[in-house]
């Protein structure tokens, strides 16, 4: 960046490992290097590839067009970006699959790098308008120059919706062709691999599975939370039948019959199943009784980090469905939607995928659709409460004494 | 990107140039070779350049710091958009240094491309927020293996200042250092050869001083505008005059002299001259008269596109201030400003940098200074109103005949 | 806004009218006010009004819920900014219901505030980021005492909906409700007057129709165009004949036939008007062929503004759909889809309202599905160019005499 | 907002309170009211008063300037915001006044006000973009008539940067007036009631000034840091004595010696007072240990959401900051800087206020002056780490009977 001064020369000072002989050397002997040269910005982002990687087709075959330079670099950006979300992606899951998010002091970084994600997502949805810009003619002068590029073969893309969760069943079909077919070799290994390793929302169940408070011999709380609620509709039901004959008496008993139903559905796991293998539901029943749980008692210390992860996640979902709408938008833009034209076209498909079954978080959302009055919701005894303030500390390795609870 | 269907096989049945025997057959042979696989996209973006130039020092160090890569992938997004930049900013400044600019028709291409550097330059600003979920700490925990590395390094930056037209000489120093020895070899002669080059300043400039209306022997602008606001003042201080004695005739009073001052030091061209020379203003005497113009008539059709243009250029300034401003911003957040433990420091350079020194355009700003009522600008007459309707014409080639009108 | 020195006092000495007796001296009145006093700040922007009407209903009920001041002040100032679209939209109507369009002045105007309104939505889009630092749970606490209040009774978002030109036959229902039903009295007329008033999209459908280069009689461009799609399709045709038997070839001749139906119905005026009959497309074959042109001869002075114009009414229905899409993701985020609960939801309908159904200038989006290659768009003879040059004189009341050129 | 289905029927159902007698029937009777009509939206909203506070004064004194329309609705959307911001701004003091920060459970609050804040800035910041779709010459044809409103005028400003915490003594003067003769009455009364009241920041400090570990009997974190920074750099101070001289060595011993200087700085207790006697600190010295005590430890569960908060604060201050500097830039395009034209002007008032002075939380930039590697940071021993975890618990009035632990 022009003029970053980041680097001061006290830094040389400090190593930021625990010193130990030999890396203690190497970092001398890059201090050393620093001083008398070291790297240079343009080497350090290896700007010799970044900034002559823009090689336009339509200079190669001789008609160059202006605006097919700003094309190649908005998708660079993009595929930049998506190297820094796969990255940070890959950096979480880790933390999932090793275990160390039993040690609650990583959830700082969890939330950070699902943060982090947030915020490169709100800019890519932005920087379509740097894209508009082009506008469908100039698209036009250029566009047969690339055949058959096609954002349909970002691999990165794939692996970020792979990564994320994005059920292989789930997906729309372009042309009747599976997205993989798009890839060849390594990648298409890279992208099987991807759909075999654990997702961002099968790690997220699972952690969702071991909420404290769930222990049928414990808390319960799912036991206490279905007393409480159908202890409530019977009471609201009792109430409006003592109210006199109206029409809004009807209304409400109606609406009281239906709540009933909806929360019928809520404790019957085998519905939840059904709608699991629907592609309705996408976590195990039991890990929607934990973030249901997050939710409730989201101001207890132990579950505040645990709530702002859930909002972030959905924020991600939320993005990723709005770049996807942006996308749309733009393509309609630059090639028409051919309506009524006869033939399915792309700008059709794209709008398919924006669409409920691409939100792999979708079961966070509709937790909304279960909430209750907070009177509601069972009460934690001193005991509980304090295992919630106190219980962070039973995942840690510091306290493995307590393990055993 | 993702699932974009730009790619459609119609195209391949069209040429966008004129046919001619040895460009269709080099087209065909194009069109073959696409059909028959052709570029893909990975390859088309060069990706496997730009997904591959993220190498963390902190990992070559030996102690991997994990938001080093993000440190990277954001400066490489910034350096390929200030690419972009600089080929909008070339392409412009060409249209202008080629004449074609006299040809009306090419001012859609100068409006579209500054505009979408405005619209980038929007972007990157918006990019602070990004780098932003890295804390002081994470910062600290690498920033030692970048030495000497410093985005006083950048040269796109540089080059981008230089042909937008800031000046050497209004440039703070840092450590009392010039700007260019942060660069060797052909990176110093290049930012040599673009401060000689015409900056977009000088070129919009000449283009200014060109303004159809200006003109002496003919609508003589200036001269009937010095009469009008001379006039029109006057009037005002009779009236004053004539007003019972009150504090408020008082204020009044001061305030209509301090009016006639300023006017007089607007049609003072060597008081012009004066300001120029102390860098307070940027523009010749004449340009400034032809951007004033623009503004009083800018509903023309004529001056349209060029009241649009001046007011992007405008934008642009404003947006590199605020980059400027995010930048500080963002820099204090990672090193602190060392208040109050003596020293200079890159935090109060930088700072220094957001000021109207690095304002290229800060004239155009100014103008707003001298704005008078609507009713003393002075009237078009029929010829000089079609003039400008059709005066256009004349400067474009398809019309040289009607050059004697 | 804080410390906004806007108001210098040599203000007071300029009258933005000509003088006139009675004006000047109500004018001094205004000057004698305000020097004595005049407005201030918060009565001028009437904050007794605006920041005193957060009257929480949870409060009101004695169950005072904090985030329903969030909930309430967002709404506000979406209504506050759609009360700013509708003023904008009403003036740019206004200018074209009068015919003032036709001074090719008054384009500015058009634009300028045509632009605003995207700013504006873009605005929009990017507020909900803050009512969506409310969570599904607060929401909760306090939607039951809104009741019955609900956003389909936004006067203002269908007056915008309404005065753009959205369609009352498109308009998709709920609950099987006129959309109309939501209001009663003066709102209600205010309704129906608004869906009888010219929209924007009929009136720019008229300006498109009037397109300079569309007359038979003239440049005649729709039949030149015709006629060389054509010549260049059978063109190509024959080229491919002559080509070797290929798969490739077999591809090619496949496609070229899909072009030749493609502009077969593009120049087939009964199929427009069949299309127009299904909602697909909702302007005038003439108006259609207008666009088509601005398009293509964008670059001719005359036509660099209205290219711009309606660049920005895609920029509109591109951001209103983006602002319904937000909308839907927020709603979702609060209430939950009620999937697999059985039973509409409001969540499913404002879903099917992001649809090309709402989109006002589908027909401008569409245009890029009938691009064709530059060298088959009809040349500019030297008088039509000059001509287009030219024209917008003619327009206007100042040439009258010039008709005749 | 336009179709937003918030609102259906099975919330009648709900009551948010443990109902008891009474309550229950009021609600009763909302309940009742509500099916039976209750609230629309347009009342809910107060639009009657909303969107009729629109008058434009150049409209009463004759001469209706369409962009007056623009300005003024901004403007209330800016107090519209504020308004909010000050609503958040006062329930979080009012947690940390009360001592309900003490129960952890109550920093879910805190953060989540303090990032809505933070989201409502960068909307505000945003929000320029739409004005300056006005240009000077627009914004002149009316700003006579505005005389002598002024933003100086407004409260709502004035008040936040009160209650955030921008001290009297640091204010910059505006043509030698005190900030609050702008104001009268009531208004000038609520003003000095905020400066008297605890600031954000004074708050903020108080809560730092408790951080567990800082206890001089207990962890005694900030001895224990002296300890280890000092021994470290004697450590690098040998290591250097011991390189082969050389031009690099002097370099780093001289670095050395600035470094013991700066943290010699940090442990002085007199010199920290002495900075803060001249502003450029601003909290106590505890408060400063305690902040940096969370950054170092910002991973301990009990340190996440601390850390979050401090993250917050800095935004604030960052945004602020950035809204004076788009606020500078605004009036700089809208009435020019009047450089050279002699006089002080509004605009290089303004451009002052954009400075560290009015940075609140500028310590906790600062900070980053401080950082060390972090195996200098003290090691918590496993009792102290425990303590982190669970220490949350002990503030809280559900587990008085622990405090013994």
């Amino acid at each position: 960046m022009s003029g970053c001064p980041y680097f001061e020369k006290r830094h040389l000072l400090f190593k930021n490992k625990p010193p130990n002989e030999d890396e203690e050397e190497a970092a001398q002997a890059g201090v050393n290097n620093a001083s008398k040269g070291g790297i240079i910005y343009g080497d350090y982002l290896q700007l010799d590839k970044i900034v002559t990687a823009q090689v336009l087709q339509s200079e190669v075959k001789g008609n160059k067009i202006h605006d097919e330079h700003l094309f190649i670099v908005t998708h660079q950006a993009y595929e930049l970006w998506f190297k820094q979300i796969l990255f940070e992606l890959d950096a979480v899951r880790e933390i999932f699959i090793s275990g160390h998010v039993r040690d609650e002091r990583n959830m700082l970084k969890v939330n950070t790098r699902i943060h982090r994600i947030v915020m490169i997502f709100r800019l890519l949805v932005d920087q379509f308008a740097v894209l508009e810009t082009m506008t469908a003619l100039d698209f036009f002068d250029f566009r047969e120059y690339l055949t058959p590029a096609s954002g349909f073969q970002s691999l990165q893309f794939r692996l970020i919706e792979n990564k994320t969760g994005v059920p292989d069943n789930l997906r729309v079909p372009y042309n009747r062709r599976h997205y993989r077919d798009n890839f060849k070799g390594r990648e298409s290994e890279m992208l099987l691999a991807s759909e075999k390793e654990p997702s961002l929302l099968k790690l997220v169940e699972e952690w969702l599975e071991r909420t404290p408070g769930l222990e049928v011999d414990g808390f319960n709380f799912w036991q206490r939370l279905e007393i409480n609620i159908f202890d409530g509709l019977n009471r609201e039901k009792e109430k409006i039948t003592k109210m006199p004959d109206s029409e809004e008496k009807e209304e409400m008993m109606v609406e009281v019959v239906k709540q009933k139903e909806l929360f019928t559905s809520l404790f019957d796991e085998k519905r939840h199943d059904h709608l699991v293998s629907k592609g309705e539901r996408r976590i195990s029943y039991k890990a929607l009784q934990g973030a249901l749980m997050i939710n409730f008692y989201r101001e207890e210390p132990r579950f505040q980090v645990p709530f702002q992860l859930l909002t972030s996640l959905m924020d991600i979902d939320t993005l990723m469905t709005k770049w996807r709408y942006n996308h749309v938008c733009m393509v309609h833009r630059m090639i028409g939607s051919k309506a009524g034209t006869g033939g399915s076209s792309g700008y059709h498909y794209l709008r398919s995928t924006v669409s409920d079954r691409y939100k792999v978080f979708v079961d966070l959302f509709n937790l909304a659709t279960f909430l209750v009055p907070r009177h509601w919701v069972p009460k934690l005894n001193p005991n509980v409460h304090t295992f919630l303030y106190m219980a962070e500390c039973c995942d840690s390795s510091y306290c493995s004494s307590e393990d055993s609870d």
